[in-house]
């Protein structure tokens, strides 16, 4: 294989073999040799140069210093928080991103974003919380007078956080209750928790060490107006001491389900004054007097600008899921390629990875992984070139649509992605047997660290509704204005097109014309508009039923809307991936398992959607479910000696993965057993030995 | 709803107020008072009297004794398993169900492991393991002089476990290689493990505590003849200090993702003897001499008999599962009542649980957990008496069905019942939104400790491959031989009238038809008989492509037999649940509703398999989808207002419950909050704010 990076391959760096180093030998050899390719150069494809190196550099240093080694399994919640907060010190010190190198390539933040969540979550979570959220939250809300605040965040001075979310207040951001009064006397805002309901919480760094935090509370004016939700910067914790400041309690929520390295932090007040000027205004300020000011005429504007900050959010939240995907398959693939049970004799067993039903299990997800990979990170740029528009200055038709379009996407994306990695996650598990329930395996951390991700920023079938909510408004739109459907990222464009798509029925008679990715892209167009008409009229029935608006839409999302918005995004996806596998200079070997890929996942997907496709009556006999599902499973079987090489392409060094049956040698066995007699203590008795042999103490237990 | 325990409802006994106490008002009244039925009258039919009673006493008993209450969140592995052997020692002094009582009615065993496991499965598992499998298997597979192994056991002289799997094989126990090689000079056998691969592992509380192992090794006698896997007694560790015996290796596994209560621990032998006594000796024998003695000629059937301690496992898992289901949904449906989020007006917020969406994700797994309450407990009942007739030496036709009969329902319950618990913890998790993710929330642990199940005695996958291999030569003994296809408990009788089932289409032109529980019953007949028909056809095209039968079996897994296996386990499950509801005495308050659930189980499991119903021809054009969606939308509507009465009726009290947001007054924010200010520390500098705040020492760090 070696051998193709000089021959065929791509253009490599001059330190290629470094850079992007041989796997060693082992019980994976037989996989790797059967690889149709060469998955150094689709790894180049994939990631790209600066990437690799970026990541190559960033674990190189964590796996040579102290701070960075794994702690042992049998850790406190507060060994955990503390360790991850000096990595988290050890990482500003270094300085690596800094905003100027940052504003040169946008991107490079979800490479540092990933490349520490790779090793660990919540060091990440830590990581963006108090350099992007804090500090990109100070740029995009606040004046030249917040700058500073950024500044010391950066250079860890002082440590940043965002409180929005209160103790009953989530999902309906709006609602949130925290009020921050104007007195012009002192010039000073006063801010106030009404009740326990109202205490912000889920805070992340907000539990130990942050020192400040972005407050989001309802503005009162002298004259008792409120005017909605706005973004202070509030001080909460002195950084030479690191107590609280008197009129607030602050605190940690306690444990969690996952990211324990990360202090979530529930935070109240009681008529605890800041400066006036801590007030966030680049959308609207209170003049020294007590005027409220602001550009918006519209309060609705001012409050969705004042959200574009969160935004951000979802779309490093899919980029998270995949990452975390990329992971847990690593560690399942392999360890199915190493591991043998049954064979058709006693004597000889064969690998898992030969069994249908497990090809079928994880197979689907390799494929999920690269798909969602490169439309996630199409997104990335996507996002970082509307940011920069907006920066610009650019109030198009084109922004104000790709600013709706972004919104619908990452709504939908941040749902797919996150349920992806987390079924995923579990089939891993489930598949790797006995031993992925083993924290020594890897998938647990992956799994608890993973979890959250489907409720944070919204949860997901709410954030649904949003993308459902669009591609409905544009149909409407169409049909009362007669106005075009389009898009800037065209992602809705062929829906214009739905007259003629609804009428197509499915004509594949052969196996091997439904292999074709054509063929589910194809099929997605039928669903995605079918789904839209039939959102749009189930609506209406619930309206003509006598229903408001508000329930008419609710009583529209299972199997309608919901469905709508979930098919809409899986085409995009595809869509994306089908494109990409025909780039101009793709290599042949590369592009035959990328569209093989392509296939199974676009194949995949649809097939949860088969009731709807009959329903609809694009579908009518036996034939199309048999084609799809006999076509999935050849792509298994076809894939199946291509998944070693799959994903090595993203699995990280084995320091990072960490994992004792996913590592790169394969040697599932030996890394057990040196993790059991490892374990501190594990031959030893127990402290409590003698309590329990001594049955005259038992009484005392 | 009270005066109905006088006026209407069933005879209750004496203490039938202190026995089930009201719950406490609160915001959860709004929803109790809406519930058309006493949920009081169906917790007793649901439960009974005695199953109440038993579990009243223990849970009274636990949440007086300092032993049993909980820990504090931030704990340590080792704290965990300190606290739960010192429970477990507990526990056994109590002597609470002695052998002779569990005689009397072996359901009690369920009781006991449920109750424990309500409130903690580390320790159920300990208590299982020490008591029913040690002690069970002396029973089914030693002789009178094994028993005193139980009774040290049963009043924790000694500690036992169980070892089956090795490191390198967990699914295919014929293949375990540890040896047990018989030396009649010193009438000993020698235990070996000849390589790594061959440790005995995940062998529970042999990481800590076990002094006795049920070793399963490969006997040889001194003709070098080798006999197979037979069990042994093996000890382990001196049970006077602990220490083990020279000659072994024993250790502890090491932090798992879940149960890390329980200490699962690994042994391998070199040249390790035990007396020739020792061997379990049931099924067969080796002389002082060294003569290998079986009344069995085939050892297959021998091996199969040596195996019948492990099937109760499998029914034990199930109800466990079920348990976890309930405690996830008391927590979810109770939190979804009290939380409000969003409304028709921006004033007035509404309850969550209003939602359609949150009301689909939750109400059918609602349905699930009563129709598999009923279905696994009836499994329970079956399974003793099949036990009981066995060890009266019954071995007519009726009991030799039996017992294939139970090990193919026993091989598809579990799977469904720890997969449908695994998607039901998950879906409350999120449906709990963030706070869902709190540690306080309880479902962390639910899920934690629930995760194993859907491995253990059997990945679900290759469990399933047991049921529909049964289906599958009861058809083709019909074919072959004429014989009817029949069952002892009678679920596999229908499906002898496959030839009039398979015309059968589906008819029902209105909701209101749809939503009669004998629908989804009649379509699922039909679903099993196709789905029986297609993988028969389908191996046996398999086998005309020239595979051999091991290979043309595990390449009709997917979409063939195993969703044979699913839709025959539903489908019986359902038919138990649907003859539970027409029992004779059933009050018509409780019979209304339990129909209603009865249908939507129904409804929602056939959804899923919609595909192959329209694929099959049983269903034709968008009406019958359109028809089973809507009637289970407007089940879940119907059912929302029952449904804080509904898991009212199997939570379990606050104290074992252990949720803040699920605790039966419905005082989520006060909870909340107390746990914010409750955990150590929450309101202090971290220990280590100094260095955090001194620059100076960054480099240190």
């Amino acid at each position: 294989m070696e051998s193709q990076t000089v021959k065929d391959g791509p253009v490599v760096p001059d330190d290629w073999k470094t850079l992007v180093p041989c796997m060693p030998t082992g019980p994976l050899d037989v996989y790797r040799k059967k690889a149709s390719f060469n998955w150094k150069h689709l790894k180049l494809l994939m990631e790209g140069e600066d990437t690799i190196r970026f990541k190559r550099d960033l674990w190189s240093m964590m796996e040579k210093e102290l701070v960075f080694q794994h702690l042992r399994h049998d850790t406190t919640m507060a060994d955990e928080r503390e360790a991850t907060q000096r990595r988290l010190q050890h990482l500003m010190n270094l300085n690596i991103l800094p905003w100027e190198k940052l504003m040169e390539n946008m991107t490079q933040m979800q490479w540092m974003i990933n490349g520490l969540g790779m090793f660990n979550w919540s060091l990440s979570s830590k990581y963006i919380l108090n350099y992007q959220m804090f500090g990109g939250s100070i740029m995009s809300l606040g004046t030249e007078r917040h700058l500073k605040f950024r500044d010391q965040a950066s250079s860890f001075e002082i440590s940043g956080s965002f409180s929005m979310t209160e103790l009953s207040h989530g999902s309906n951001t709006k609602a949130v209750r925290t009020t921050a009064t104007y007195d012009p006397k002192t010039q000073e805002f006063v801010i106030n928790t009404p009740d326990i309901e109202a205490t912000k919480c889920w805070v992340g760094l907000l539990g130990q060490t942050a020192t400040h935090t972005i407050l989001y509370a309802q503005l009162y004016t002298p004259d008792g107006v409120r005017h909605g939700l706005h973004p202070f910067i509030v001080p909460i914790r002195d950084p030479k001491t690191l107590h609280s400041y008197p009129g607030l309690v602050v605190g940690d929520m306690g444990k969690k389900m996952g990211q324990n390295g990360l202090d979530n932090g529930f935070v109240s007040f009681k008529n605890y004054r800041i400066p006036r000027v801590n007030m966030l205004n680049r959308g609207s300020d209170v003049t020294p007097e007590g005027n409220y000011v602001t550009p918006y005429k519209d309060p609705t504007k001012r409050f969705s600008t004042a959200l574009g900050a969160l935004s951000a959010g979802r779309v490093g939240i899919a980029s998270m899921a995949v990452t975390s995907l990329k992971k847990a398959l690593s560690i399942a693939v392999r360890y199915s390629a190493v591991r043998k049970q049954f064979g058709p004799t006693a004597e000889k067993e064969i690998s898992v990875i030969e069994y249908q039903l497990q090809q079928w299990r994880l197979l689907p997800y390799v494929a999920a992984m690269y798909a969602q990979h490169v439309f996630t990170f199409h997104m990335i740029e996507s996002y970082n070139e509307f940011v920069i528009n907006t920066f610009l200055g650019d109030k198009s038709e084109r922004q104000v649509m790709m600013s709706r379009e972004i919104h619908a996407l990452t709504s939908a994306n941040k749902p797919l992605t996150t349920w992806t990695a987390r079924n995923a996650i579990q089939e891993c598990r489930e598949a790797c047997g006995g031993h992925g329930f083993l924290w020594a395996s890897g998938i647990g951390e992956i799994r608890n660290d993973h979890d959250p991700t489907c409720t944070f920023e919204g949860d997901n079938n709410v954030l649904l509704i949003q993308t459902s909510n669009f591609l409905i408004s544009l149909a409407q739109a169409k049909k009362t204005d007669g106005e075009a459907m389009w898009s800037t990222m065209e992602t809705v464009d062929f829906m214009d097109d739905m007259e003629n798509i609804l009428p197509r029925r499915f004509n594949c008679t052969t196996e091997r014309e439904v292999l074709a990715p054509e063929v589910p892209l194809a099929v997605y167009k039928w669903l995605v508009v079918y789904l839209l008409q039939e959102s749009i009229a189930k609506v209406k029935t619930e309206i003509q039923r006598g229903k408001d608006l508000f329930t008419a839409r609710n009583d529209s999302q299972v199997y309608y809307c919901r469905s709508l918005a979930i098919a809409y995004i899986e085409h995009t996806t595809l869509e994306a991936f089908y494109k990409y596998c025909h780039s101009n200079d793709m290599a042949p070997s590369l592009k035959a398992v990328l569209l093989k890929m392509c296939s199974l996942y676009g194949l995949w997907s649809l097939e949860k959607h088969a009731a709807t496709l009959y329903q609809g009556g694009f579908f009518t006999g036996s034939q199309p479910s048999n084609l799809i599902r006999n076509a999935i499973l050849t792509l298994c079987s076809q894939l199946k000696d291509e998944a070693v090489a799959l994903v090595d392409v993203f699995a990280p060094p084995d320091f990072v993965l960490n994992s004792t049956i996913g590592a790169s040698d394969g040697q599932v066995y030996k890394r057990l057993y040196s993790s059991f007699l490892e374990a501190p203590g594990s031959l030893e008795r127990p402290t409590w030995w003698k309590e329990f042999v001594d049955k005259t103490t038992s009484s005392k237990l």
